[in-house]
């Protein structure tokens, strides 16, 4: 394959969003939602729609849990978005390290 | 700064197929059109809409040549370029090697 063909990356790890969460949650293994809009410096909305872009592909996985007995939603990558977050870096690295 | 603030990648190098030019430019020092087009596996309309928009960023330049006595199109990175380029992977290393 030609390393220089730009649809290699996946297009949906590659959102500079998406990409700071990915890389956040392989950093942490779960994190709650208020924690992940802190750190990518997102709004609510925004944090929302492109964790649920994530979820779609089942790159990442959803639970509610009541910590200090207040609903959290906690995210964690799963393994099939281990396993692309793990190719995309590899194809980013053959591209940027000519 | 926060390592994962999505906002810190520049955006004008970002885009999949912006990236592939810049790296690729970076790789060979300048490059015809056609050349570009092929390794970036792009068509001619969407090449020069992002070719347009790094060189509106001042990060391409652009000078026509005859080769062959054929009009040719050469794109080289500017050194305002090469200075995007190397924060923008080095932003983007810190941020995928957690």
């Amino acid at each position: 394959m030609n390393d220089f063909d730009y649809q290699q990356l996946d297009d949906v790890i590659h959102s500079r969003i998406r990409l700071a969460l990915m890389a956040l949650l392989i950093s942490v293994e779960e994190a709650e939602f208020n924690f992940l809009k802190e750190k990518v410096n997102a709004t609510d909305g925004n944090l929302s729609v492109h964790l649920k872009k994530l979820e779609e592909a089942n790159y990442i996985s959803v639970k509610k849990e009541f910590i200090d007995r207040k609903p959290k939603t906690v995210y964690s990558l799963t393994k099939t978005g281990i396993k692309a977050f793990e190719l995309y870096v590899a194809q980013l690295e053959k591209l940027i390290k000519k």
